[in-house]
């Protein structure tokens, strides 16, 4: 029987916690697959904190780029985050030094993934990364092995936890984005600077991973269109439910003619469909591909148990010999991602305009729309809350317009759009949200 | 650069002939990987069939077992089908002969898999079966390796696409079960012979091979209670609705008090859960685990191509090296699965009475589940269709009466259910459906 497989934890945070606790609860029964897993050293930032997890059995590491290096461990964690910093500088030791890597950094991968692959390949160790994109779901090992055999086409998904709860509770509750964004804090669900999760970077970081393990592509996090969920109103939430969708913030990869698609923002997806049932801190990853057709792996995103449960996997892997391209292929095989740029989208849009109440608005609007050959599905007006029958007062107040166009590209919105500003009908910057009928 | 893995498929129908084309298709891109895979031997009942591919270039076999144990092969593809006779002889004529063996045979596992598995084993080859439990869906390497950290509780899932297109059609359109079985037959989503699919044994044989894989346990397919879904009738479907659930045949393994219930059956499944959400063909595995939770995994659980994509996966998996034990652990390491009988199943119980239409009738049938202590949740008398003012008339003829109880055993609804019908009140025999709420 081999030795068991020495693994070594930086960042003893509440996903760090929960690695401890499952090696140690599982032990035996990792252990009955072949090769054993033995916890032999943790750092962090402050020894001495009651996190509830025995650790006085392995060695304590102040430094985790030392923990890294160490001659007693075979397999390196890295639980601490962030893009640079000590986390960079742990892992680049840990490969450096021929030790198996296990990580949770979606922008430590997002910056640097390539080469942190590169080096891993020339040392020949694993670089494993399943608790990076969705939590316990686990996409990772899907699309780099479960779907060997297809081409895919096209992977989607709620990626992050704190602003589908943010949406589900606008959308059940009627309440304002700020509103919701307070109670996701006071919950835990959101950081007290909710930036990165509300602005979409989170997603972006996750979609990023996805898009290079199922295109083939280096990953390349900065070809992201990234728009955040902070511009939604409940009566955008409204119109969404009377037209038969739902807003969830979506992360898009996508083979076009013009290149791979990468994009994340606010997307109005159709009641009945699979991503729509998907609510509260969930997530959910759907993957269209030649052969197997769609698949959609739905759960929890994000939470120290879940997490720990995929670095627990990619350990157990790694024991096992399971060890391969960090990104399903050798570096030099991975293509240049050749980006398709975002104004050369195409889709459906739903658009909400805050209209001034004269004579021939609506009428001008149209027009302007329909020079650009945008075909429209449907006009909503709403009526004014407080009838007014006096028609100069009524021109100073704006009335909201909803229309929903049917496939046409970003460009053509965005330039029909400017001139519609122009022309001075409306009363506030228009709302643009693109609809995904699949 | 190592040789290629040489490949050989036994059987050449929807599902072999798609394998082919994939091979094909993908040659180039499976080969970036590293080691690459070359179709080299194919064996099938007739040989002039045009199946749309190219298989000049391969050798042909009249005899699956010959193939089995040529030496040109390293793995061998058994898609032939059948729990013994000639696909048997093949996959243990590979086994014997040292070669990996990739199969998308449930009845074959279903019957032989430990014995499969101990004869892989001991040759150190791979027994792969990705495709065996749920098509496309990668739930196999899900159970096997992505939640090595977790302790399973529960696995259930809709398995059979037929019954849950017929079950769908029938609630959408309110047509019985004939009706839509004919319809599936027309369409090829259903066999001539429809008793294996109807009747749930393929679910059984689907929910075997998950459950050993959930559970650490030798396969026992032979200890799951088996209903069909032959007795549902559109009346049931509407009550369901009413009550807020829909009818699905789901399998279901999970650890309870007495040991590892595995039951195939209809079952209601509240119509905001995600399970609900599955119509038609479509396929679904939930897996509850202590670390991750739940999640669950969607898509196409049979087809030609969906199903090869998953074969192809696992010859991927074994052309680079990922050859582990076929159930996840050394077949010394499982455990003999300790069944929990049916009777000692605990749950909530839908119940369809055909209720002779006499005074006091309701009351005694309500005694009879008091006596037992069942709890109803609810009891809902349909009105006859056909108002009838004459007592004598009226007690010869039956209205439906449904409850639905909380949480009780299968023993206590069924001696009750013993008494009611003893008494004489109804007209025929009850329907028993079981309900999740989960």
């Amino acid at each position: 029987m081999d030795q068991p497989l020495r693994v070594g934890v930086a960042g003893l945070g509440t996903v760090g916690a929960s690695v401890v606790r499952i090696l140690s609860r599982r032990e035996n029964a990792l252990g009955r697959g072949g090769r054993g897993i033995r916890l032999v050293g943790v750092s962090s930032r402050t020894r001495n904190r009651d996190r509830g997890i025995d650790i006085d059995r392995c060695a304590w590491f102040d430094d985790p780029v030392a923990m890294a290096r160490s001659q007693d461990l075979d397999c390196f964690v890295e639980l601490i985050g962030g893009s640079d910093g000590v986390a960079k500088a742990a892992v680049e030791a840990a490969l450096d030094a021929g030790k198996h890597v296990v990580t949770a950094n979606k922008a430590l991968l997002a910056a640097h993934g390539l080469d942190l692959a590169k080096l891993a390949e020339k040392r020949g160790v694993a670089l494993a990364f399943e608790a990076s994109a969705a939590g316990g779901i686990p996409v990772v090992k899907t699309l780099r092995e479960a779907l060997a055999g297809n081409e895919i086409i096209r992977v989607s998904g709620i990626l992050n936890g704190t602003c589908n709860y943010i949406l589900s509770r606008m959308e059940q509750e009627g309440l304002s984005f700020a509103d919701c964004l307070a109670d996701a804090q006071r919950l835990g669900y959101a950081e007290a600077d909710p930036t990165f999760d509300v602005g979409g970077f989170d997603t972006a970081h996750k979609l990023s991973i996805l898009a290079s393990l199922a295109f083939g592509t280096e990953i390349d996090a900065d070809a992201i269109y990234v728009e955040g969920i902070s511009s939604i109103t409940p009566l955008d939430l409204k119109m969404a439910d009377d037209l038969g969708f739902r807003i969830k913030l979506l992360g898009v990869a996508e083979r076009s003619k013009s290149g791979i698609e990468q994009r994340v923002h606010p997307t109005m997806v159709p009641k009945d469909s699979a991503i729509a049932q998907v609510m509260g801190v969930t997530n959910a990853v759907t993957i269209d591909a030649d052969a197997v057709g769609e698949i959609t792996l739905v759960g929890p995103g994000a939470g120290g148990d879940a997490t720990a449960s995929a670095v627990v996997a990619d350990i157990s892997d790694v024991a096992r010999g399971r060890v391969g391209a960090p990104f399903g292929l050798p570096t030099a095989r991975l293509d240049k991602l050749k980006r398709a740029p975002m104004q050369r989208h195409e889709g459906g849009y739903y658009v909400r305009l805050s209209v001034l109440d004269r004579p021939g608005a609506a009428a001008a609007i149209a027009t302007r729309l329909a020079q650009a050959d945008i075909s429209l599905e449907s006009i909503v007006q709403r009526r004014a809350e407080t009838p007014n029958d006096d028609p100069e007062q009524r021109s100073h107040r704006a009335v909201p317009v909803v229309l929903t166009t049917y496939a046409t590209s970003e460009t053509a919105i965005r330039a029909a759009l400017e001139k519609v500003i122009a022309d001075g009908h409306i009363a506030e910057a228009p709302q643009l949200i693109r609809i995904e009928r699949e």
